[in-house]
C-alpha cells in the first residue's frame, strides 16, 4: 500500500490466542501445537462479494457467516475447533475504508470465534474484488470423526434445527417486497452445529452439513455409502414457525426446504435403535432434531407427501455455481 | 452450476495423496495424522488475477506459483511442508473454459508439489473473479522452527540464490519491450527454498522469504528482533548475470534488488562463527547464498556502494496494495 502492515496489525490486535499457539500471526507462517492423540481436521471455504451474500450485508454479518461456514464443515466431521486463518481481499481505494470494513468484518468473525474458542493464527490481505477465504482447524480423537460414507440401509435421516430459513430469506431478497428479520438473520449468522456434532460422536453414523440444499448434500452422503438411496416424508421437514407463516403454501415452501443451501444444519443418519439416545443427546446439547425419513439399499431419493403421494421437486440440487 | 462436482472430482483425480493422509478430498473436511512430536505450521497466500501476475501468465505458471509462494513461507520457517488446501476462485462463463483453466492450473501446481512430497486435502471452488488462496501445512520438531524475531547484533545478513530477477522480469513487462524468458521464468516459476531451510536448521538465527522486497522484509526481522538494524553493501547483493545483463546500470539495478518483491528466496541471519558450516550445508543443499551486510544495535538499513559512499534508495520497501 500504504497499508498492508497496518492492517495486519489492527487484525493482529483483534485475534484471539489459545495456549496451543506457539506462534500467531506476524512471521512467516504460524505455529501450532497439536495435542498427543488427536487428528487435525482441515477445512477451507470462499466467500465472494455478489456470489456468497446479498448486496448491502453488513461486514459483521460477512465476517461471522465466513468463519461459520468453516466451522460447520468441521461440526460436519464432529470436530472440536482450533485455529483458522483469514485471507481478505479488499477493492477498497483508500486505508479508511479498507479500515472500516475489516473493523466491521472482525466484529462477527470474533464474536464467534470467541465463541468457540478459536484462535485466529494468521492470514494474508491482498488487494481485488472482495472476498473471503477461511481455512479451519480442528481436531478430533482418531475413529471418533463423522464420515460421509457411513450411512447403512435401515438408518433414520435426521437433520438439526429448521430447514428453508436461509432460502426464504434469499427468495425474499430477491422479490424485493416484504421479508422477514428472522428469516433474514438465520441467512445471515447461521449457527454452526458444534454442540451438536460433538454429542452425536458414538451416535451418528455418516454425517454431512446442509450447505449446498438437503438434496444435495444428502445426496453426497448416499453416493459415498455405496450408493444407496432414501425415502424422506415431506411433512416431517423441521419447519420453522416463521417459514411456515411467510410461505404458508408446503409446495412453495417445500422446494426452499430440499434444495435451498446456506441453513448450515446437520444431517446424519443414525440406527432407529439409537433414536432415543441422540434425542436426549441432542437435548442436552440444546438443538432440537427431526426423523425424516430413512436410507433404503435402492438408490435415489423417493420424497413422499403427507398425503401419501409420491413428490418431484422442480430442482433436485443447489451448487454455489450460478448462485449470482 | 453445472458443475461444481465435477470440478472437484476433475481436481480429486489428479490430487496427490501420502500416507498420513486418513481423508483427503471428498469428505467435510480434511483428515490429517500429525506425526507425534512435531509441531504443526501453517500459512496462507492468496494471488488475484490483475494484481499477482502479468496479464497472460499462463494457467500452469500461476498454479505454480500458488503453491510456491506458500512453500516458500514454509522454509522460512524451516518446515517440511506435508498438507494444502487449494480454494480457487473460477470467473469462467462455461464449464469447458473453467475446465481448461483447471487442468493447465492443477498442471504447475501438482508439478510443484510432487516434487515435494505435498498432498492436495481439499479445498472450495466458487464462481467470482479469478484468484486463488492456497494454505499449506507443515511439519517442524518442537523448538527447531526458525523465527523472524531472533536475528542479534553482529549477525551475518545472508541472502540465497540472486536477487532482482522476478523484479527485473515486472519492469520489463511494464515498459512492453525487450525482455529475458530467464527473468520472465524468476517470476513465474519461484523455487521456494525448502532444501536450504532444512539444511539452516540449528545454524540460522532469524529467517524471513523475500517476497516483498530485502528492504520490507529483512525490515520485518529488525523489527522483530526488538529494534535492530542493519548494515548492507550493495556490491555484495547476489545478482544473476541475466539480470547484470539486462540492467547493467547498478543504479537502476539495486532499486529492483532491494525494493523489489517475488523473488522468494530466503534472507536469514547467522553468527559470523557459523559462516564455513552454512556455506558447506548449502552447498549441500545446492543452492548457493552470500553474505550481505551485517546487523547492528542502531536501528535503521544503512546501504553502502562498492565505492564505500552512504546511499538511500528510492521507494524504501514494497507492499502488495497498489502492485496492479
Amino acid at each position: 500500500m500504504a497499508g498492508e502492515f497496518a492492517l495486519i496489525d489492527r487484525i493482529r490486535a483483534r485475534a484471539r490466542s489459545r495456549a496451543d499457539v506457539v506462534l500467531g500471526i506476524g512471521d512467516d507462517a504460524a505455529l501450532l501445537a497439536v495435542p498427543p492423540g488427536q487428528q487435525l481436521v482441515v477445512t477451507t471455504d470462499t466467500l465472494v462479494a455478489g456470489v456468497h451474500w446479498p448486496d448491502g450485508t453488513a461486514p459483521a454479518d460477512i465476517g461471522w457467516k465466513a468463519l461459520a461456514v468453516n466451522l460447520s464443515d468441521l461440526a460436519a466431521m464432529a470436530a472440536t475447533p482450533a485455529w483458522v486463518t483469514l485471507a481478505l481481499t479488499l477493492p477498497f481505494a483508500s486505508a479508511e475504508e479498507r479500515s472500516a470494513f475489516v473493523d466491521g468484518f472482525l466484529d462477527g468473525f470474533c464474536e464467534l470465534a470467541d465463541e468457540h474458542d478459536v484462535a485466529l493464527v494468521g492470514g494474508d490481505t491482498t488487494s481485488g474484488p472482495l472476498a473471503v477465504t477461511v481455512t479451519a482447524h480442528g481436531l478430533v480423537a482418531p475413529g471418533a470423526a463423522l464420515h460421509r460414507d457411513a450411512a447403512r440401509p435401515g438408518d433414520d435421516v435426521w437433520v438439526t434445527g429448521t430447514l428453508g430459513d436461509a432460502a426464504g430469506a434469499l427468495a425474499q431478497w430477491r422479490a424485493r417486497g416484504p421479508f422477514s428479520a428472522k428469516l433474514r438473520y438465520r441467512l445471515d449468522r447461521p449457527t454452526p452445529r458444534l454442540a451438536v456434532a460433538a454429542a452425536l460422536r458414538g451416535l451418528a453414523r455418516a454425517a454431512v452439513d446442509v450447505s449446498d440444499g438437503l438434496l444435495a448434500d444428502l445426496g453426497h452422503v448416499l453416493a459415498a455409502s455405496g450408493g444407496l438411496g432414501a425415502a424422506l416424508e415431506l411433512g416431517r421437514l423441521p419447519t420453522s414457525r416463521t417459514l411456515a407463516d411467510h410461505f404458508a403454501d408446503e409446495r412453495a415452501r417445500w422446494p426452499l426446504q430440499l434444495s435451498g443451501g446456506d441453513d448450515y444444519e446437520l444431517c446424519f443418519t443414525a440406527a432407529p435403535a439409537d433414536a432415543l439416545a441422540i434425542e436426549m443427546a441432542l437435548d442436552a446439547a440444546g438443538c432440537g432434531a427431526a426423523v425424516i425419513g430413512r436410507i433404503t439399499a435402492e438408490p435415489g431419493i423417493r420424497l413422499t407427501t403427507p398425503e401419501g403421494e409420491a413428490w418431484v421437486p422442480g430442482a433436485a440440487g443447489y451448487e454455489h455455481f450460478g448462485r449470482a
